[in-house]
């Protein structure tokens, strides 16, 4: 089984409701049609995934994990969609297709990821239906926008954007995914723990820390798939990380070093599972499955 | 009196606790000069004042409306940044200074108009000082979101760019003001409100009235000055939209038009105040400055 499969349920939901908030809220025009190209095409949605298994576990209801797991993917899609621009990395392609902005042109591409980070915040703080707290509600606005923002992944982005074309060490290496990426991982774990019980809110933290190994270990991962990979699976042609002269941990540790380094993240990440007293069963398949790692 | 003169309390208070903002809570980079530059280099601060005034009108507490005041500068801020860059106006001067992508570089813009939204929602989330009740603060983010995104600026950004170099009618030039300037503006005033006393929350939509044809009027004056005002004022070259081919209330309705629709426009608002059993005396001399008309 492969991540995608594993995924597929939480993706089929999550997408529906995505489609459903884009579809119900928004006026006809080349900007709504931006942004459901940019958030409904596709990826693994792994964000999503842990922000209701989560929940999940934290004794939530399904709708307010689900909100949760979609404003979540809407940070998401809207850092890809200006992630690719022309002035950024400047891909034509993402997942197989054209990128938002080859598409829609340049200035709706702007606009589309401008309006799905606020459509974001919107959803958390507009789902009428809940019976969560307005404290757990604003907790998750601010832990998202904390995440996103200049204190995480934008911050990842100018860190990278700054360290392209330089030699980096791995403190900085791992810094930039830290905040490019991880940070909002970490949040897609928080959130689904904001959306749970009273209970479960004293494990915030491990089930955060489990976000953040996991996180950084599927960066490894992606530097190890770049170099022994193929194209089909990654979903970008092998070797394109050496190609933009971007550091990765193979360039940093060699191959065994950075297949190490994976192992040792992984391992951590399940120590924090194991500060959990709830069944995560389901977690570590997740991160086997995501990390490739045999059982 | 000039609006620079009148609004210099509220914009220095706002300017400070903006500055205190990104000075104390994002680590040195490119990307923080960027979002400071973008967001403390002058303007009228006309959204910031409107909340802060109406704030004031309902009992808001200093501190609830200064970050309230704030949150809308910072959209407001971000959206400039966006509108600017190459791809959408290509707009080298703002205020008489470089654009922020002349100065920091296209891609440093696009993160630090990206991260400055973020900051929006953050320090409506973050404010731990504040007694406003969570469901108070929960309606502010949603008014935030609802007037910013998809449905509000982005949705008039996106019929401004659709509408470029072909001919449009009043009523879809009014469509484009309500939503990219005009939805903002209403959501000042809204925030205003929602920051205030029990007993304020029920002229809502009188405050949040009066805003929006200010906001509408405000479209039309700036539409007058640019055929008959100078550069000095304006902060852009006389003529500039007519050189833009943009579409302007003086082309459609003539400068006597545009006239008496302005003076029109400014009945309205001040009919919505009267609406409103306070003294709202400050809040009618503020449209009388914003819109230079003789007392």
């Amino acid at each position: 089984m492969n991540i995608k499969q594993f995924t597929a349920e939480v993706r089929s939901a999550v997408d529906n409701r995505l489609n459903q908030l884009i579809e119900s809220h928004i006026a006809s025009s080349s900007l709504k049609e931006a942004m459901a190209y940019g958030v409904l095409l596709g990826g693994k949605r792994i964000r999503p995934y842990l922000t209701m298994a989560v929940a999940e576990l934290c004794g939530a209801e399904t709708n307010d994990a689900l909100d949760a797991a979609c404003a979540v993917e809407l940070i998401h899609a809207y850092s890809l969609i200006h992630d690719d621009l022309p002035a950024m990395d400047d891909d034509e392609l993402r997942r197989g297709h054209p990128t938002c902005h080859i598409k829609f042109g340049e200035a709706t591409a702007v606009l589309a990821g401008d309006a799905l980070q606020t459509l974001a915040f919107e959803v958390l703080s507009t789902n009428l239906e809940t019976k969560l707290s307005s404290q757990r509600r604003i907790a998750m606005i601010q832990h998202l926008a904390s995440a996103s923002g200049a204190k995480g992944m934008c911050f990842g982005q100018a860190l990278d954007l700054d360290a392209t074309g330089r030699a980096i060490d791995e403190l900085e290496l791992e810094k930039i995914h830290r905040h490019k990426t991880g940070a909002l991982i970490r949040a897609s774990a928080a959130l689904g723990v904001l959306a749970g019980n009273d209970e479960s809110q004293q494990y915030l933290d491990h089930f955060c820390d489990f976000a953040s190994w996991i996180g950084l270990a599927y960066q490894v991962y992606d530097d190890i798939l770049d170099v022994v990979g193929n194209t089909e699976v990654m979903g970008k042609p092998q070797g394109s990380d050496e190609a933009h002269h971007k550091a990765t941990y193979v360039a940093l540790l060699g191959l065994d070093g950075a297949s190490e380094k994976l192992l040792s993240l992984h391992q951590q990440a399940l120590l924090s599972l194991n500060k959990i007293p709830y069944n995560t069963q389901k977690l570590e398949t997740f991160s086997e499955i995501l990390l490739k790692r045999d059982h």
